[in-house]
């Protein structure tokens, strides 16, 4: 466990992947104090929407004034979803630290959801990495290379595959790069294959895993990836989260229990456990009747609870 | 990854960790269909009661009848726990194949649950081995050393402690040991760091690992333990159990979504899973109105599933 990470970073996604694939619309007030209080809570990277049209997204359509809200928070590093051009000039314009420009290693997957084949988001990345330069911006750019480990469309993917796209996304001009098992196939055999192969590929602009706990592996495939030497995951609060074109595929690793499976390890994250908790409880509260996961909230902090380290804090 | 088992064993433990610890009492005639759907399924160790006093544990009343049936089936391994050395003659009686010994490494818990220090259990292990000798039984004997992580009671349990009284147990004379997170207080690196000790201590006589999936850690734990050499699991279907005196305690692992994991991961374990599912289901029937838990029955197998290995699937 040589490569093993001292300190590990959750980037919470729930106002962007949890909120875009729920029903329910959440008033932009009750989002900025799900971003507040996450920040308050020691969360120190945050996806805060996606710029994609209003029409095709109703319910990330605030998603310039979250950022905005995030760019006010002492210490908050903010990135947003951004499908293609359009939406990386209005991050760029907002001042985003990172924008993540989502790419399909699965084809299928690829024209299913973003009707583009993987090395059209590709040339998509040159693009938004030129008009970035060209404004002088410091916008980083994340290539996220999904349906990482298969696809409910397509299948098998393979990780040739996967790796080719990541190594292109790079040439293109993206700054950092992801890799997510969109719809839950992941499990930790393949993610330390796959994830050691990307960070020897990648080195330090290996910036995130991202899983899903369709099949309860979330925990255990970040576990593997941490072995890999990755430190930053995506994770949602009550782990919300899914994919349109994903049938069957269900939430994100939650961020609370993972948060606490890293203070358990002696991992710090920086994240105040309790405060944590009581904002998943309104969430939870927000969100009725829609389906929330986690375990931790069910079984509560154990009596002997002790926090490896609360840096960030506020 | 060295060590990585090619085949790994479930041993399916809801026939008495997980019926001793909900209130539905199963008719006998549901717990034998249990018992031999798990086997056709290719389930080949299950632990199908206790042998503690009816008035204790009504639910588990049935223990010897289920033994003689599980005797019956071709290649199983039928184990069941045994408090003390009056349980342990009535598994000799009924010639299982192995005995748990129970044993509690927090002196709190110890006290709580079984009545007895951890060294007296020790002392009940010694007398077992020399009962089970004089009988010219070929009765296994397996100390299960509970509370390894921690405790619900007493907080914080020391390693050497937990090592001490594995390796008292083997020099009480027990023939196989074992480790459980009775009360969901694991995590995967503690799982690496003790198992590699418990495995460097123990050798071939390391039977088997017991987590419980009070946090969401379960699966990860079992990942933990693989990559320390460990090839055996406790679980139990639709992810039933936990302890009446481990206030907070939930589930044990599920045995279908372990089984899907290994399945997934290209380890070898034997099991039929749309059979496991199947079973599952009818379960989930009969408990109708109690806690039940795992991820894989809502997700399904995914349209591409196809297993690794169904060796042993009748």
């Amino acid at each position: 466990m040589a490569n093993f990470p001292a300190n590990v970073t959750i980037r919470e996604v729930g106002l962007r992947d949890g909120l875009q694939s729920i029903a329910t619309i959440l008033p932009t007030e009750q989002k900025l104090e799900w971003l507040r209080r996450a920040h308050a809570a020691g969360v120190r990277e945050i996806e805060v929407g996606s710029f994609v049209p209003a029409k095709l997204l109703p319910q990330l359509a605030d998603t310039a004034e979250l950022l905005a809200c995030a760019k006010t928070l002492p210490g908050l590093f903010a990135s947003v979803l951004v499908p293609n051009l359009r939406g990386a000039k209005r991050a760029i314009d907002g001042a985003a630290d990172l924008m993540i420009v989502p790419l399909s290693a699965s084809h299928a997957h690829s024209l299913a959801n973003l009707r583009k084949t993987p090395d059209d988001v590709v040339a998509e990345v040159a693009r938004i990495r030129a008009a970035r330069d060209a404004a002088g911006s410091r916008t980083l750019i994340e290539g996220g290379v999904g349906t990482a480990f298969g696809c409910t469309l397509q299948g098998k993917v393979e990780r040739a595959e996967v790796l080719r796209l990541m190594q292109a996304s790079l040439d293109a001009g993206a700054d950092r790069v992801s890799l997510a098992d969109t719809v839950g196939f992941a499990d930790p055999r393949a993610v330390r294959e796959l994830f050691e192969q990307a960070v020897r590929i990648a080195g330090d602009r290996f910036w995130c895993g991202h899983f899903h706990d369709t099949r309860g592996m979330a925990l255990a495939n970040v576990y593997a990836a941490l072995e890999a030497g990755v430190n930053r995951f995506d994770a949602s609060l009550a782990g919300i989260g899914g994919c349109p074109h994903a049938p069957g595929a269900s939430g994100n690793a939650s961020t609370e229990d993972l948060a606490y499976m890293l203070d358990s390890m002696g991992a710090g994250t920086g994240i105040d456990l309790p405060a944590l908790l009581e904002l998943r409880s309104d969430i939870a509260r927000w969100l009725d009747g829609e389906a929330l996961h986690g375990a931790l909230w069910k079984a509560g902090l154990p009596r002997t609870f002790e926090q490896t380290r609360v840096a960030n804090a506020a």
